[in-house]
């Protein structure tokens, strides 16, 4: 196993609706085949136009629209609303987000990250030659932990989940933990060197498991069905 | 922001109750000050002696010792047993782990994994010269998503938590999403070169924002309170 590196795409332009992410991203970020790009998804979200009017005057402006886009209110405390969206995940505000937006406008998920990536990392290997796994990233809080962390709203080209089932420990003991989510752990890497407030919306992680480059979903691998939910 | 590496250290040995930890990741891991440890629970827990003995012949020890070890438990499944720890963590099987230990055997979580972790930073520093972060981190399931992904147990030198509250997004729009959980965001990227059957159980994670290098702790800043707890 070699390092891995970690590598903030700089210098990236403002995205309007309508503009060609892919070739933003073709311009910018230096690629290699066998790269995963992670592109957080607020850049996404602009690129294909999932932006709406928001009256800034209006205290309930925003709530209203986070019951509009939720498919089910989990939680409420204060501001905070848990929400499962329409694509299954649970996280806060049904993950309509106002921030690195324009005052007045907010900004929705795509409605299938998953296509996203796929249309990124296709466009990618049409413009460079090179085959890379994208990750379209999202902020997260957790149930039991304060603070966010960055996951995988999509993927393609990169394993969402890889199953080490019937593979052994370093003593030869068969693993019980078999099931591990490494877009979500490179949506972490990634995030280490984006930061919220420096504006780095893509970057790089090369070096990861060649065996992990393959076709993926975060809606079939990552989304937990509400029928093996605990906690709902 | 420059490139993050993260650097497997190979050639770890087996570590076995009273084995010195700083000395040997002083031996094998080429650190520099500035640089984050991440040294995996479980050959902390061995170097602490935090094993005990199992019945591997009776079914039902593993589930005695998860109940004795958990201060709750919050819900059941299968084989499955939602727990509260002693430390305020909310994890599977009371953090009771078979895997890379010898059979007969289970190894319990550090008893204070913060301390665990200023031990190893304190002795990293008086045999190397040098000042580096260390996270002591395990891997946790998640409540709405598959797939396990690594956390920090315990942290020393780098922040768990890095508040942004008061700084402003790109576009000068104060930030929402405020608290960033870095150290589970460096055990998840440390995560990805270790492998969970390679036996990897140390990586550096070398090129972190220096301002996150700072006093800290895994219980004050990630735990989240039961009084704040929307799911329990």
């Amino acid at each position: 196993m070699t390092a891995l590196s970690v590598i903030p795409v700089e210098g990236f332009p403002q995205v309007l609706p309508g503009d060609a992410l892919v070739d933003l991203i073709a311009q910018h970020a230096p690629l290699v085949s066998g790269d995963v790009v992670v592109v957080t998804q607020k850049i996404v979200s602009k690129a294909e136009g999932r932006l709406v009017e928001i009256d800034a005057a209006d205290p309930v402006a925003h709530k209203h629209l986070v019951e509009r886009e939720a498919v089910r209110v989990l939680r409420r405390r204060g501001d905070l609303i848990m929400t499962e969206t329409s694509h299954g995940f649970v996280c806060a505000n049904a993950g309509v987000d106002l921030s690195n937006v324009a005052r007045g406008w907010a900004a929705l998920l795509p409605v299938d990250p998953d296509r996203s990536a796929r249309r990124i990392r296709d466009g990618l290997r049409a413009r460079t030659g090179h085959s890379v796994g994208v990750i379209v990233s999202d902020t997260f809080g957790r149930t039991w932990r304060k603070g966010v962390t960055d996951v995988a709203i999509g993927t393609a080209g990169v394993a969402a989940v890889v199953d080490l089932r019937g593979t052994t420990d370093a003593l030869g003991r068969e693993l019980e933990v078999t099931e591990v989510c490494v877009a979500d752990e490179i949506a972490c890497a990634a995030e280490l060197v984006m930061g919220k407030s420096r504006g780095v919306p893509v970057a790089i992680v090369r070096g990861v498991d060649p065996t992990w480059l393959r076709e993926s979903s975060v809606k079939d691998e990552i989304v937990r069905p509400y029928a093996e939910d605990l906690f709902r």
